[in-house]
């Protein structure tokens, strides 16, 4: 299997699986007890908020350990609508964020928040007009922010120093949703000087079921989950051990990771099949994009009958977000940036890792120039529309 | 290293590791992706649901996967309030509840909802005459009622049948924090009829980082994490397979597990220190708890200053709850019971599990007897209080 679905989950990286395995063993203990084997397992945990926080320009004491990127998100934006309140306070973000922002957002537009959707170009990027406005907009009644640092389906990375910027202007606190973002490029709280923003493990060759919620020092935040009052009080909940370290390594290695040899696999892939494939397209902007990411679109050509194609040649991609699967709909990252319905339909998402190898990119181009050209004699000779599997 | 803190964390057991490194290592794919491995993995986590449903009594698909107990609770009682409606509402609790109970229902408190603490005997069991007249006087407003299944500090089980009985009578919805219960006594949603129900895998040998809530069919709920929409929508974010497989397992594996022979180690432990230790008393209803919990009290002798000379000969146990480690309070529930500061604080609490022997036990006993001489020894020559370790 070649797999080439890197924004949906990525594998453990060994060295981060051997870490976490002396916590799934003798290191069990519950970090908040007093003996001996939990003071080493509180020690664990430390040490990761130290790789954590290092890996994004922050302090220790500005991570929170979460379940993952749904959590973060969730706690962040939760808290945030509370705190603004939904008198006069508004809530602004843009029209591609994941699901895991948008569908918190509207919930709280749902309670009568004014929510606004800030659109993109036609490459995907955050149109700053439209963003300031909206801040403008929220600045005497205050409200809060939500941009994404890179787009899951384009990976198109947002320009989110100027919507902090903006935001911070017109005095409205800043989260961003980091989930793609870190690991993959350089990101940095000192630099954007977001409040709040959201990582998640398994993005980036760690675990699934664990990571963090940067909240920078100063700022207020009440938590989403109460109970015994780990993580000093910001997140209840039996400490994941285990899954902390993962994160913790996983951070330590993507510090030190370059991802100018991904970018040059991503870019080779994309050459052969702009050339080899008629019909095809890249999108997204070229000159902000996630070195891993590739979404391509095909002419004539449902997305949903070539990832069944692809499976049967051992090639693992998606048709958009993982989330989205088997959902019918077009993808609402897509649509926004004025793809037709039948575009966003018949384009795949590739995302590459350090684990890929020129050999099988070649490999995953051939099989994908294969089955377009299967799928459009299959659908000439009038077969009908491929149905996608439902899981 | 003689583990007893069993009700703070358990070990994995081999079987459940050896379940879950598959899903760690190739088994990585996001199980909403279309792909083969993908769907693999999908399919191991409804195994997984139909392993814990059949613990519990419950159909696979009124079990949502969660990232634990604290996040199944707090999903739970935030909906419950939510629906309920601060108007009239009204929410009812025990005053021995874990705080990732107590800590959410204060939090509707302070936004004004009645919340009523119902309390317990001298022997840890709740006092019904005092729950029915709470939900009594919330027939006509509506509200909801929340009790544990099996006290985490006392081991104590409660009437959770009875207490379901009288909440339905009243119109009340009904969640039960079962945390400590499952795995360890029967656990059945048709014999008692709870609307909600809470479990983590961590406290019956599986993994931390997951739990699951039980939401009896045909109840209506919203969910506190939003976004990708996994578990059909009622808990968002990347399912952790590997977490998961685990929980299964280990559910399994506990739906086999008979626990008398950890009861007669209890019980073996308890009478050697009843017989050897002077000053120590056995606490919590005798005939109502856990097989594997012991609360011992000993007089003159602080439990911070014992925790540590028992570390020191190679015992592990706790004060009360793990998640209340390095709090000076003495533990509200033992306050609940009428217990003075003085014996709240000279309190240590035992839980032993299936891995526990018979020597152990010997050992431990004869550490304790040991450490609890020395510290009234040392407390006699006027060294003052020891002071407790605060992690």
């Amino acid at each position: 299997m070649i797999y080439l679905d890197a924004n949906a989950t990525t594998p453990l990286l060994p060295e981060v699986l051997d870490s976490m395995l002396p916590w799934l063993r003798e290191g069990f203990h519950n970090p908040n007890a007093s003996y001996r084997g939990a003071k080493a397992a509180r020690q664990a945990i430390d040490t990761a908020r130290e790789q954590v926080a290092a890996l994004i320009g922050a302090q220790p004491d500005e991570i929170v350990f979460t379940s993952g990127g749904t959590e973060s998100t969730n706690a962040a934006l939760k808290w945030l609508a509370r705190l603004v309140g939904r008198k006069t306070g508004k809530a602004i973000t843009t029209a591609i964020e994941h699901s895991a922002v948008l569908k918190p957002c509207e919930t709280f537009s749902d309670v009568g928040y004014p929510l606004a959707r800030c659109g993109v170009n036609a490459l995907g990027r955050l149109d700053l007009d439209d963003f300031r406005a909206a801040c403008e907009a929220a600045k005497d009644g205050g409200g809060f922010a939500s941009v994404m640092w890179a787009n899951n389906e384009t990976g198109v990375i947002q320009p989110i120093a100027e919507a902090c910027t903006i935001a911070k202007e017109n005095g409205l606190a800043f989260h961003s949703d980091a989930i793609q973002a870190v690991g993959k490029i350089p990101v940095n709280v000192r630099e954007v000087p977001v409040d709040f923003l959201s990582l998640s493990a398994h993005k980036f060759h760690g675990p699934k079921g664990v990571g963090a919620l940067y909240i920078r020092s100063g700022c207020r935040f009440e938590p989403l989950l109460r109970g015994g009052g780990q993580e000093k009080d910001r997140r209840s909940g039996t400490e994941n051990t285990a899954a902390i370290v993962g994160l913790g390594k996983a951070a330590e290695l993507a510090a030190g990771r370059n991802m100018e040899a991904v970018r040059e696999l991503r870019d080779a892939f994309e050459s052969i099949v702009l050339r080899e494939v008629s019909g095809s397209e890249a999108n997204g902007d070229p000159a902000h994009r996630l070195p891993n990411t590739s979404l391509l679109s095909f002419e004539q050509c449902e997305a949903a009958g070539l990832l069944i194609l692809l499976d049967d040649l051992g090639v693992a991609c998606s048709s958009g977000s993982a989330c989205m699967t088997g959902k019918q709909q077009p993808s609402h990252v897509q649509k926004a940036m004025g793809f037709s319905d039948t575009k966003a339909k018949s384009s795949l998402r590739f995302g590459l890792s350090v684990l890929n190898t020129r050999a099988e990119m070649e490999t995953a181009a051939a099989a994908l120039k294969k089955s377009v050209e299967k799928l459009r004699r299959v659908q000439g000779f009038g077969v009908g529309p491929v149905t996608v599997y439902t899981p």
